[in-house]
Formats: structure tokens, sequence, C-alpha cells
């Protein structure tokens, strides 16, 4: 037996008794007459000490040689410390040896196994397996481990059964790009990795399970941004004979079973917002809602007043920053110059102050008499202290540009603390998105997300008016999961794959597995799918996926540690009768 | 709302309440004045009926319309049959319908969606979302979810944490084929899918994850025999400080708590054998225990008594087929052909029968007087009526023969029922294994397991007399689990690699991130991985996996229901640097 309890379990209780723990040496401490050894393992550190003409001098000298990171057993008795370290659960004891066993040496680490590390990225992706002893990263895995948990256990009880779906699957032209894989047997021919079970848990309602889930890998070879993986998990669900609210109820009973489970509160009933006013609102399908500070609209009061910026705007609209109209000229320099960077879009910046008196003064003046100011105060209704910010321009645009600058406030005010939560469903997105550059339609969730029936006739004249009976779970300005009613009946999907541009044969050809599926008694369903990297980095108060994931890959979907990907052999080409063929400056 | 309960929930209770079901149509009965709708879902099946003067006749016309997996919704009323089914859980109600709809209608389904059906495996695998409807199929597939969720608490109640480890590794030289990736950021390079998570498990040892589970999807592109498929799921577990007995504990618990569970009942301890043992007594290292028949070695009393067959054997061997003296000619040439049969690989066939009176009479008397056969019934402990099957040749060779008659013959004498469960712990394994072939060795298990502490000396000398610290748990003669102590130590695994034939160059390029991270710090390490199909199958008393699986793959490694592995497009093929290069007749 190579311990008879762990590093984290030993109370005063224990005194006495002869234990043996093993784990790794977190530090020595030579004070003289007494040395320290603290091991430690995944469920503590447990102190040992050696003292001058207690312990033998041999096992003391035994210790002295021991390095960081090295593995020892250590067999001794536990006993009362003469002083306790009450920030430590085992801080009431110490082990005095008897036999102390190296059972493996260390190189010394490349950076220091503490909390607070010296190591740099580099050096942490390529020794990961030293940085996951770090509390913090091991305790986000933990964390997932929970919620993973969780997440199955309600499901579970909720009659959902775990279905594995494929992973060697068929490429689509829709969505990312597939990865693939070359079939031996079948020269020629690729798989492709799944973006999502999309289609297998549509058929698996086809096929009456009624209830599925799995938490599962998907992959899409896109470009890395940052905090974006190659392979990423979700929790894939769908139900059948439902409608959305059902689908609301029982993933919002999940969400809430997780916080409570996991974090130790109940966030309460989720509020709920459409996708159009999510955008009037808050300039963003997924608004941070842990602060007000929402859109006001100023088209009435701010234009015909001879200031050409606004006059010869779509929209003006502006948010109210509470309590700021002391910011300094050079703070409302930092922001005008944060509303023209190139990734939010603004021309320019105009403010207004409402002064103690209840004054208003603006950077534009010259253009407003107080008494239409004053009627911008009242837009806003704003007091004394509060700094406006109005921007102006086409109205998505100029929205878009609003939110950055909303969520941008919010930071600098500190409403954004990480362990506030706010849950909120968003509803009614627009079924199709139109794209400007090759003139036409993309499934703005994915092809097979049912339309409003009240919005069916518009698909021939307005499609991009249609509604769709899709809903994304936002929860403090981050998308955590989305998904929709789907579409059930043969001819709507082959009319909506037809929107999206595909031939009927494409359509046949790419998914007639589907098509057929729905001629032999498709039941209403739909679902959701949760982004599980998320939603543990979320739970996890981190702003980055990658230290919730345990072997991550960097930028440019390397795996830096195992030195992946890497050339394969010409007879492994060979056989899976494909050649390389890397163009010249790659 | 779809339904307020589902097809299996109505009872007694429910009488005189309205409700609404939803559901397949399993059958219409139109008996005149009563015509009867089955409706169908997960959860069971619940009667409508039409009656005529009772139910509107415009109704009766609908229903009369209906057509087999039609889905419907039904609003009626709960009213108490008159006569009751005890056969069906619903069986003391029915509806009577105040409105049917039809949610969708449906073709005619290629088979019968029945317990029994009439679809042959080509179709069913074509309309597989058909065929997950039958009872059986979805019964499957709810085991495995049951057994998966027993298995999640288990070992989360022992402390281990489920861990996702990557999906898009490197490719390795050992072991099966891998089926590889192309990086589209990496032109020229290739990720491979994993094997099995094995160096992950092993990192997370060293990274002090102390107790890790997963389960998890491996890839092994190998030329696919019937019941193996191209992917396929591990429950993979790997645990620190612990040596074999800690490991055989730990699993044993969770292979009796999944019999508890979801069987029923405890099998109790596991028995335990040696790998030399189970070859010695039954000619396979993964013997069927659920019923004796032993080997009986002959070599002293059938030898030297002037049969050449037996005199020039390496191994005289056989199998008490008790009871079956009474098998007649016919029978004795069938098993006589059996064993000549190339995959069983004896020369022939020697058999003695014990007479009621005592005396023996076998196919070889004139070589053998009836005092040399009265040895051999004591040999084998036999009784009058007792039929003795013997072989005789190279030893190796021989025991795999009767092995494979054993089982022939336990399969005749139905000794193998299935809802007969006998697990069996088989130990202490060789090494390596000597290939003749290219006159190397290779790992018995894979190239991380560890020598026995006593046996390490052996592995200059005798390499393949080496025992690993290694096991397998087989249960009624099939092998469900295995795994290993580890190596922790970087010059025992160089060592090892050595052994296998890799230069250090190439042992560095494969496993350097390995071999380093056991300079770090490496504990004592081992673990097990369950093959998670086989052991649903196993536990559904099935001898095949495929229906264990939502969406298997055929024999070719196709998905025939959406048509993969495919072509895929010239750009596609461009982005990812590669080119396809199929030769001629393939």
């Amino acid at each position: 037996m190579l311990r008879t309890h762990t590093c984290g379990d030993l109370r005063q209780e224990h005194v006495g008794q002869t234990v043996t723990l093993s784990g790794w040496v977190q530090r020595t401490r030579d004070k003289g007459a007494l040395l320290y050894l603290d091991l430690r393992d995944r469920y503590g550190i447990t102190q040992v000490v050696f003292e001058q003409g207690v312990e033998a001098e041999q096992l003391r000298e035994q210790a002295r040689e021991l390095g960081r990171e090295f593995v020892v057993s250590v067999t001794g008795r536990v006993a009362e410390r003469y002083s306790k370290n009450a920030n430590l659960p085992t801080g009431d004891v110490e082990i005095r040896p008897e036999t102390l066993t190296v059972l493996n040496p260390a190189k010394l680490p490349p950076f220091l196994i503490e909390d607070e590390t010296d190591g740099g990225d580099e050096a942490r992706m390529k020794y990961r397996y030293l940085d996951l002893r770090r509390n913090p990263v091991r305790r986000n895995l933990e964390l997932r481990h929970r919620l993973a948990q969780s997440v199955r256990r309600y499901l579970d009880g909720q009659g959902f059964l775990e279905v594995e779906t494929p992973v060697l699957i068929k490429s689509t032209p829709e969505g990312a790009r597939d990865f693939v894989v070359p079939s031996r047997m079948n020269p020629g021919q690729f798989y492709a990795l799944p973006q999502s079970p999309q289609t297998f848990k549509q058929l698996l309602m086809v096929s009456g399970f009624d209830r599925y889930f799995q938490i599962v890998k998907c992959f899409r070879d896109e470009d890395l941004r940052a905090d974006r993986q190659p392979e990423f998990t979700q929790i894939d669900c769908e139900m059948a004979f439902v409608e959305q609210e059902d689908i609301l109820q029982t993933f919002e009973g999940l969400t809430r079973q997780l916080f409570i489970e996991v974090k130790g509160f109940d966030p309460g009933e989720f509020p709920r917002m459409t996708y159009a006013d999510a955008m009037r609102r808050y300039g963003s399908d997924k608004p941070d809602t842990r602060f007000a500070m929402e859109f006001v609209e100023l088209n009435e009061v701010a234009q015909g007043q001879g200031f050409p910026v606004f006059d010869n705007a779509e929209l003006v609209v502006g948010i109210n920053a509470n309590t700021c109209a002391s910011f300094t000229r050079k703070q409302l320099d930092e922001l005008t110059d944060f509303v023209k960077r190139p990734q939010v879009g603004a021309t320019g910046l105009v403010y207004a102050r409402v002064e103690p008196d209840g004054t208003v003064k603006s950077s534009v003046d010259k253009f407003y008499a107080q008494e239409v100011l004053q009627q911008w105060k009242e837009a806003f209704g704003a007091n004394p202290g509060d700094l406006l910010l109005i921007l102006a321009g086409p109205a998505d645009k100029t929205r878009k540009a609003l939110n950055e600058l909303r969520l941008e406030m919010g930071q600098r005010l500190g409403l954004r603390n990480k362990e506030d939560f706010r849950p909120l469903w968003v509803l009614d997105f627009p079924l199709l998105e139109y794209n400007e550059e090759d003139g036409r339609h993309y499934a703005m969730h994915h092809p097979f997300t049912s339309p409003k029936p009240e919005d069916v006739p518009l698909l021939d004249t307005k499609p991009g008016e249609v509604r769709a009976n899709a809903y994304d779970l936002v929860i403090n300005g981050t998308e955590i999961g989305g998904g929709s009613i789907r579409i059930h009946d043969r001819g709507v999907q082959a009319r909506m794959f037809e929107l999206l541009g595909f031939s009927p044969e494409e359509a046949e050809a790419q998914f007639g597995f589907l098509l057929n599926a729905f001629e032999y008694g498709a039941p209403p369903h739909g679902g959701i799918a949760f982004g599980f990297d998320r939603l543990c980095s979320m739970f996890g108060g981190a702003d980055s996926i990658r230290d919730f994931i345990a072997f991550p890959k960097n930028n440019s979907g390397r795996d830096v540690m195992i030195d992946s990907p890497s050339e394969i052999s010409a007879a492994q080409l060979k056989e899976l009768s494909i050649d390389t063929k890397v163009e010249a400056g790659k």
C-alpha cells in the first residue's frame, strides 16, 4: 500500500495513528533543529517535521536532499502541532516520520508550481502536465467535472437518455469548415468530424427517443480567434412533442440547478427579451444585463437643430453613464478614441454632462440651446452628476458601436462583477441573415430551424423579416446556449434549403436521409446546445476557456506539448490514397 | 402543449380526466362498431377507442384514414376499459377521443416496426431511424444510458474526476492503424484520432489528478472483422499511488455495482487466475467459466503405447463432456469436422465413451488396452455416461483448438446461458509477445505496461518470459476490460521502447513528452479500460455490439444511412493541401 490517507485527510482525531502518505514535495524548510517538509497531493498539504534529536539524523539527511516536486512516501505517527495553522485543513497536525522513501526524483520544474506562477503562456502549454499541478488550474477541471455530473443527474432525472452519436460522419458545405478524415477502406472518400450532432439528434426524435442529450466533442476548422478551440464540447439536447415554452422551462431548470448545486444560489426565474428588443435596448443579441445603462434614442430631440452629424444620421442614440459627469477631459478623449477603433466603428462621440444645478453642458453646445439639452436630459431620465454619451450614424452600425461603449463603461464602473450572474432568454431571432457580398441568405441559427408559423407567408415575400422559433440563453453578455424548434415537415425543409441556395439535387445529396426521415412520421421537436467550455469558464469566473480544458491547443491549432499536428509516413499516405501538396511559401 | 401525459402514463386513477397524448400509430383495428387505435411512444402504448354512436362519425372517419407510423395527437377522456389487458401497463384504461390531429403523416415503413421485424440487415441500417423505433433496439440504448450513468455515479463517489482528453492528437507507429486528419493551418501535417487516451491519462497522473476517468470515443482504422467498429467507446480509468490490488478492488467494486444496479444481483467476489493457469486449464486467456470442462493433460497416460499421433505430440490434452456418451456417430463426425476447420486448427479428434458398466470405449481402442483407458478415465475423473474428447499436437496450437472445442461443447450442452454471469480476473500476463515473422517483440498490452519487479532481470536475458503487472477482466469468455500498472521511470520506459525496436531518436520523437514528464516527479500509477460497447451487449444478453450503438457503421466502415464516407470538393482538398491518389482498380 502506497498510502493509508491522502495529504488532505489528517485531523486532530488521527493523532497517535501511524499513517503512510504519498505525494509531491511542495517545499522543505531547514530551520536548524527543525526541518519541515510540506507534502502535497490533489487533496491537500500535510506537514512532516524532522526534529534534531527526535527523528534519526539519517532521516533528516534524506529530507535535506529532497528537491521540489520529488515524489515521496512517508510513514510516521500523526502528532499534534505546537503551533497550529488555521489556514490549512490539516493544520492541527503533523507527521513525525519513521521512514521516507523517494518514489521518483524530479528535475527542477521550468516554472513555479504555485497558485501564482512565474511561467509564461508558452512554457505552461509545453509543460501542461506541470501547469495542471497548480491549484487554480486543477480546480477549474474539478469544477468542470462537477458541472458535467450535475448536468447528467438533472437530465437523467427528467427522462433524457444520453445517446452517443458518431464522430466519423459526412462533410457538408453549410456552416463552418469541416475537419475531414481520409477513409483507407473507401479510397478517395472522406469522413468529416461533426460540427454538432444536429442531424443525428433530430433523427433520434424521428426514432421516438423523445428526450436526448449528450455531452459531446464537436469540431470546427476555423481560423482561431482568441479563445476558440478547434475541438470544443457541447451539452447537446433535443426533445420531441414540445413547443418553445417546454424547452425554455426544462433548460431554465437545468441552469438553475447548476447554479444551486455548484455556486450555491438560485438565480430565480430568467427574464426574457425578444431579439428586436435586445438590439434596440442594448445593440446586442447577447446583452450584459448585470447593469442597466439602456439605449435612449434621440432622433426626435436631437435632429433638426442644425448639427449636421446628427441631422444626417439614421439614428442618434446614447447611454446615461450615471455619476460620470466628473470624467476628466483625458477620460473623455479615451472614450472618443475607443469608439473610433475599427472594431467599434463610430466616427465620433458626443457627450453631455448634467451639472449640479441641473443645467446640461455638452460637447455640441453651439448647436443646441439649453432648452433642447434639457429635453435630452429628460429623455435619459438624467440627474445632476450624470454623463450622457451619444453616437450617431447608420442604425445597425451605431447600435453595435454603442453596445461596445456600454460594455466599456460597465467595465470602467465596475458593474461587471464576475460573481454576479444575470441569465436572460433572448427570443424570436430572425430566421435568415442576408449577406450583401454574395447576395444570398444564410441561416442565422442553422438550416433546420423552423420559422414562426405566423411568419411563414413572409418566406416568399420578405424572407429577411421572418422570425424563427429560436432562442439563446445569455448570461452576463455571453451566449451560453442556443437552440430552436426544428422543421419537421419535408416540404418546409426543402423550401428552406432552396432559400439557402441549395439545388434540389444538392439538398438531396447532402441531407436526403433527413428529408426522407421526415416522411416516415417525424414528430414536432426542438432542442438546445450549450457551450460547455464557456459554461465552465463562466462558472469559474474566468474570461478564457483555455484553462478549463485539460490539454488545449494554441492559436495555430497546435498542441505544443505533444507536438501535433505532425508529418506522417509515406506508407501511411499511400495506404490512405492521398498525397500532400504543400504550396511553396507555406 | 402537445401532450399532458405520455403513452405509458395512464392508469385506473386517471379515469375521468381529460388528457392529450401524442405519438405514433402502432396500428388501427376496425371491428365495425368499435374502431381501435394503439398510440405508441417511448414510454408505452395507450388504446384509443372510437365507438359508433358515441364518438362522432367524423372522428371515426379520420381514424380510419390513419396509416401505420402516422404521428398524431389525441385529446379525450380517460375511461375504464370493458375488457382489461393485463399485459399492458396502461391496459386498464382507454381514451374516448374528442379531437384527433395528424401532426405528420407517414409513408409505409420499409419494414415492420415490431419487436420481430421483417427487415433485413441492410434495410435496417439504411433506415436506422426506423429500426431505432423498435422496442428491442431502443431498450439496448436505454440500457447503455443506465450503465453509463451508473459508472459515473460510482467513480464520482470514489473521487475520480472525469477529464476530457483531446481527440485531435498525434499519429504513432505503435499499435493499430490511426485515422488521421489533415491540418489546414499546418500544411502537410496531420492530427491523428486517439486509439485510446493512454498517454494523456498517464500525464494526468503526473499532474497529480490522482483518479481520472472518462467515457470516451476511441478510433482504430483496422479491417473490420465481424462486430468491430472503427469508432468505439471506452470507460478509461487511471489511479496514482496504487498497486495492482488497489485497482482490482476498485474496479471489481464498479463492476459489482453495475450488476447490482442494472441486473439486480451481486455476482460476489471475482475469482482470480494467472494467465499461465488460464492457458493450461482452458487454453485461453479469457476462459468462459460458466462451465467447468477443464483441460486434462494426458501425456503420461497416453504416450508410449504405440499410437504415433499421441506419441509424437508435444501435448495430449482433453476435456470431459459430461453425459455426452450418447452422442451419435453423426454428432461425433460433426465435432471432428469442427476441430479440423482452419480457424480451429486441429488435425483430428480422439474420443472415448465411458459405458454404463464403467468400461471405456475409444476411437483408438486398437492402441490402448482397457487398463490404460481406465487410467484416462481416472485422469478425467470421468463417470459412466461421460464422453472424453482428446486432441494432440504442438502445445499452444492444441490448447487453442481444444478451447474452441470446449466452447462449442458448452454451447451444444446449453452451458453458456446469457443470463448467467461469471466474472474473472486474469493476472500476470506476459509483457511481450514475440512475432516470428519480423523477429521482434511486441508489447502484449502496450509499451507503457510495467514488468513485474521480480522479473525485471529477465528483460535482458529472456524478455519473452517477463511477466507484466497486467490484468484483464473477463466475463463469460469475453474480455470486458484490461489494464496494467504503468512504468513511471524514464529509464525503464526508454529500455522498453528499445526492446520494442524503437531507436532513441524515434522514442524521443514519438513519446518525448511522456519521457520528459517522467523526469518531473511521476507517481506510481496504473489503470484499466473497459470496452463499453461490449459491456453493454454483455449486459443486454446479446452477442453483437452493433445494436448497442445508435448509428453503427457496416463492415466496410460505411454509414449507409448518411452515405459516408463520401467525396469532398476540390476546393476543400486544396485548402487542406492534399490530393487524392486513387490507384486504378480500387
